[in-house]
């Protein structure tokens, strides 16, 4: 895919995109500490290979900025607590800085007491959540993270858009082989996958998406007429009732535990679109958390396991046609490494909303790898 | 769908279903207080509509322990912990049983730090994961409940068995609404929606199974042909990797974390089914969480936001032709309270089973409401 895209799109190194959206970070009033913080989280995705996620959206976060959605010197703070768990109040930080902090709280407890819980109030969009989940297997923890965010979901059994995405991150450490990194939206396709379909104007296979009265459609721009994403399961018969609950689980666990918004009325990334009315609670929320693995049992006797597990998965008879089994986290993991030697492809409508900002801001767009 | 049931079953009281299956489980050696939970454990399927998992299992757990498979004088104990966390080994017992304790021991946990998790290693099979999860909702306390099972699910890109249904319960106490409670297993279907087809000889929409190749399969009975049930999202396009990472997680934190079997070494629940070679572990695994509400934010804030969310949901607009959204939970909360009233309809096999059970323990068959 990367070889493919590489012939249309242009090619940057990691490290030059990544000077780009801290000076850009900066520029916007972030302490150089948050910038860094903000940058490396949001080009995680492009590493990752999570287009959608990542330096496509820093137009996006600039504007939030603008429309003063966000508080780019907050002061993110622990509200309540016990041993094992926190809220945060981000104090309308960005999620690339305030989950971060979230999560190394999270870190924090699980030293101390096996576990650490973390909900998250006040805060916005935070990239992607393996990133946040991966914080923890470094220190031979499980990590786990999720973000509610604005209504795309319908519901099984409804037309009306009541959840976000609301994707789940599982970080298991292992011990030879690489990480088990699962990173999912609670949705058949993430909306990343339709903004491709929309940018190359190609049908989305049934099972995506609804249109405005509740019927199948393969159209990728529904979402724009009133149609709705549709939960993992896809339909009643195929357990969307399933993908439904867990987008909820999300919801509550970010929102409801924290008290930030949840369900239709968490504030959307797009800053032109007007805020719900109404709203129970402050920003968007997050949970995180973390398990220190010898909480459980010797952390080098889990990992033989776990490199068992993996090696045992990946040896599965493959179905004919297919070459093998993947363990979640691979492909992820294989485009990081090609991303960082080769660079990371840019589609040329990014490229010229990053050199618009460029001029705007008045920082330099390093053009070249 | 009682009504019609009823018409072909008979309806016995759920009192006298639980002093029966109390009476064998003390015939077959467990103590009265094991025999008690045991009882209501293995029950609270049938109250709650899951009928595949409840009585109709009564014959299949005495198998297990006419094969040795299960010890019914265990002494389940912690066997590593720390404030927040512990593992505890079932020494065999039955899940019915072992379950029950290691969810106490969350609750404890949580009572003191916060939340509590336990995976529990040498466990047999549990009933339903909303039982277990539900304990915690009494306290204030969200519950999860998770286990792995044996394998019966083909990873994506695979035609191999490695996973488990293995079902995942989140409940999450409310105010003046009741419980969310979201159990699901990790599959397109679960098991026992496959046995009521295999019984009325109806065919299976595609996405359920897939047969020996791995091509989609509408044949109820396919299992016993090599074939195998696929994970929610049913086809790779539809997400199905994503039930597949869900599964796979379930098994991570119930065996691999416990030191209990996983994938494809989990042992079957047919007593007649050979044990797998090369067991990496002891028995089943389960995890089980809880986490006190007030560790978060004051328990009747939280409980009013539940249920905005719940009301929120359930008055979202309905697709044409249908009624309302649920909440999870809905269906089987009803159906146990129609069960409670009106008894518990068993499939005339059932009740031939129970009364042949009835004849070889010499335990009295209760044969009206």
């Amino acid at each position: 895919m990367l070889t493919e895209q590489a012939m249309m799109d242009q090619v940057f190194s990691y490290e030059a995109l990544l000077a780009f959206t801290r000076s850009i970070f900066e520029k916007i009033g972030c302490p150089e500490k948050d910038a860094t913080t903000a940058a490396e989280t949001l080009l995680s995705a492009d590493l990752r290979g999570i287009d959608s996620h990542g330096i496509a959206r820093l137009t996006g976060y600039v504007r939030l900025h603008e429309a003063g959605r966000v508080n780019h010197r907050p002061e993110a703070r622990i509200v309540h607590e016990t041993l094992s768990t926190a809220v945060v109040d981000g104090d309308s930080g960005l999620g690339l800085v305030v989950a971060p902090y979230a999560m190394q709280i999270a870190i924090e407890k699980a030293r101390h007491v096996g576990t650490g819980w973390v909900s998250v109030q006040n805060s916005n969009h935070f990239g992607i959540a393996g990133c946040h989940a991966l914080q923890a297997v470094a220190r031979d923890m499980i990590g786990i993270a999720m973000t509610n965010a604005s209504a795309l979901v319908a519901p099984t059994f409804s037309i009306e858009r009541m959840l976000g995405t609301n994707p789940i991150c599982v970080a298991v450490p292992a011990g030879e082989e690489p990480a088990f990194v699962a990173d999912l939206a609670t949705t058949t396709a993430a909306n990343g996958k339709l903004e491709i379909l929309q940018r190359k104007n190609e049908e989305a296979p049934y099972g995506w998406i609804q249109d405005k009265d509740g019927s199948p459609s393969t159209d990728p721009h529904e979402l724009k007429n009133g149609g709705a994403l549709l939960p993992l399961g896809g339909d009643r018969e195929h357990g969307s009732h399933k993908g439904y609950a867990l987008g909820a689980i999300v919801d509550i666990f970010s929102g409801v535990l924290s008290g930030a918004n949840y369900g239709p009325w968490v504030p959307p990334f797009p800053a032109f679109m007007p805020m719900p009315t109404g709203m129970p609670g402050k920003g968007i929320g997050h949970f995180f958390g973390a398990m220190r693995i010898d909480a459980f049992r010797p952390a080098e006797e889990f990992k033989l396991h776990m490199d068992k597990w993996i090696r045992r998965f990946r040896s599965a008879t493959p179905a004919p046609g297919q070459t093998k089994v993947l363990i979640p986290g691979d492909p992820e993991r294989e485009m990081e490494t090609v991303r960082r030697q080769k660079g990371i492809p840019l589609l040329p409508a990014v490229v010229d909303d990053l050199k618009a900002l460029s001029d705007k801001l008045g920082v330099e767009w390093n053009s070249g790898k």
